[in-house]
């Protein structure tokens, strides 16, 4: 990796930081490790660490297993495992970690994860969070077009890294800070999946007499259901905001069925 | 209007009843109603009654202001208004009515508008429960394509109406009766509104940090949040199977939150 210290810009807008990635550590090879790979795998090389995966798996071109410290010797780190891991992960890395790297996570929360890395890892790498918001689902078709919520921790690698993202992955960078990020996911993703985790333990939902309106719920429910139990409980349980916005709507809901039964 | 008893055929696919409408009474002329007359008038001239129509009011080609009386004796009547009004409307036509005519209605809930219209209107004209599975906001670019559920309840009316439904509007004909179509309305209609109401109660809700699934939910809150109360009286009041799933609904959020929070 190349940085130029010497070119300092005075606003965001200008690029103040050059970076050239030349290749990817993978940390966590789910079903978002997968989709990150698919898409970084084109640009760039990408070593894989994680203990899930078999001894001598088959991985797509471009893919090589890797141990934790080769992994974590790369120019950029993906922490892309559950939020409640994070905080091994970064233990396990620190030590492997060279001066200049960049580290970033890909976490439902920002928060969290923000302080662990600030107080695990070495000062000499810079740190991002990042949110993209999409999963395997929405982004079947392709990830161009949708948004990744990008939150500069320490140093100024957001720049050329949302420049990659925006220039050759196509999505829309949303520059934002952890606390900012959880308060409005709490309503976009706590809300979301609390609402379609009620409605898949319904049962089969009626398909024949239906409306648009109530088709379109059933498309935001088939989109999120497959998450793992590690997405819902960041969702729902390790955002900091989410627990009041489920009161709110719960107590929204109590009051509408109360005044349709007439009982207001 | 000319019937033509003498044709009748062993099952339903072979149409055993011939109608020509020559003319449409349209009680009621709401946001519905003015749907209804839009996509009539290319077929059929509409006589409109409603009281809150200004005398002298300036209605699109096709459409003339009429009296009681004159809608009334029409070949088909349609009821487009609030369900809660329909038993006063059937009262008000009954003696109007002609030998052979055919009475629908187009309400949110078919049960009790189905037992108000055959307990009040005369043995003479035949009777449908219909309910268009779309509204202003989901019809906007037009009806082809969306549902509609049609109840037979008195004559084979309905099978030309199915007929012109299919062929003249490009609707999708769903037949059923009033129990299995309230049955899976309390569902469709009753959680989708009740969604609605609460998301529209949180106040703006986030447009930024947004995902593909939380878009969707937007979209189908919008597509409903403009209904009047009387639309949402019949959904979640006036049909017998709506207290039940919203219980259900309530309880799964509940149970949902509670674990969410640690405390299940």
């Amino acid at each position: 990796m190349t940085t130029r210290p010497g070119i300092a810009a005075p606003s965001e807008p200008v690029m103040s930081c050059h970076l050239t990635f030349r290749s990817v550590g993978l940390f966590g090879f789910g079903a978002f490790g997968r989709l990150i790979a698919t898409h970084l795998t084109p640009h760039l090389p990408c070593l894989v660490h994680d203990p899930a995966l078999p001894d001598g798996a088959n991985l797509p071109a471009g893919l090589s297993i890797a141990s934790q410290a080769e992994a974590a010797g790369c120019d950029l780190v993906i922490l892309a495992m559950p939020v409640a891991g994070i905080a091994e992960a970064c233990r396990a890395i620190a030590p492997h970690l060279r001066p200049g790297a960049v580290v970033a996570d890909v976490g439902s929360v920002k928060m969290t994860p923000a302080a662990i890395m600030q107080a695990t890892l070495p000062g000499h790498v810079a740190l991002i969070g990042t949110h993209p918001l999409f999963g395997p689902q929405s982004a079947r078709h392709g990830i161009a077009g949708h948004k990744i919520a990008l939150c500069p921790l320490r140093g100024r690698a957001h720049l050329p890294v949302a420049a990659f993202l925006r220039a050759r992955l196509g999505l829309r960078v949303i520059l934002t800070t952890p606390e900012a990020h959880d308060r409005e996911a709490a309503t976009v993703q706590g809300l979301t999946h609390l609402i379609a985790q009620a409605m898949n333990r319904m049962g089969p939902l009626p398909d024949r007499m239906t409306t648009a309106s109530f088709d379109l719920l059933k498309q935001a429910v088939e989109m999120v259901r497959h998450d793992p139990p590690g997405v819902l409980a960041a969702i729902e349980s390790a955002n900091p905001f989410a627990p009041r916005v489920r009161e709110e709507f719960l107590g929204l809901i109590e009051g509408l069925d109360r005044a349709y039964a007439g009982r207001d």
